[in-house]
């Protein structure tokens, strides 16, 4: 199974969205899907993230590997976030090399979660 | 399989760390272990959660359900960490009801990501 990449599309992004507007969100979302898309990348817009502090949001998983989160995302990252949506598909356990990240990776990771099977790094 | 909740034990939260002392994450995991861990919880240390900015951290994470993370705890948040993971446990898909999670897990949501397998809320 690919990797998927989620977008909240509810997020605002901290900003008043006018009634009837497109929140940030799903403007990244939107700008995100026209890619290109990665090959093995699967692109799937979600309600929330709960990282409404830090939006826009996107995250990156797949099964047996770390999933990530960024944040405080804007238009200006698409081509970033889907260079590094390449970098990470092409991994197997989600762990792209930290020089190779690209600098929004680096610079707005809000959290990452172990890879599904848990890790066994404690005997409890 | 059951809840996993990771508690990120290199955490400095945000403090200088001096050299030998216990990192507050290793000292949130020890607490956490001390319990009482509810059942069908293990609780696994694991190094960094990328949340350094929002420390310290945990993750609550089981197959097929979204997983949480919840950032800028203390000691004090012990219990209320233990009760919220009680009542993931007990949850198919990971969302306990809103009136229903722990003060502090309703203010200090860093991020979730969605359930593995992924979901298909989108088309593409």
């Amino acid at each position: 199974m690919g990797t998927t990449l989620y977008v909240c599309t509810t997020c605002k992004a901290g900003q008043p969205v006018p009634e009837g507007a497109t929140p940030p969100g799903a403007q990244l979302h939107a700008a995100l899907l026209a890619g290109p898309v990665p090959e093995g990348v699967r692109i799937v817009g979600v309600e929330c993230l709960s990282a409404c502090n830090t939006g826009c949001a996107v995250s990156l998983t797949k099964p047996g590997a770390w999933s990530y989160v960024y944040g405080r995302l804007t238009l200006d990252d698409v081509p970033a976030i889907l260079e590094g949506a390449r970098k990470y598909a092409a991994t197997s356990d989600g762990i792209v090399p930290w020089r190779d990240r690209p600098t929004v990776f680096r610079k707005q990771s809000i959290a990452r979660i172990p890879p599904h099977p848990p890790l066994d790094e404690a005997a409890e």
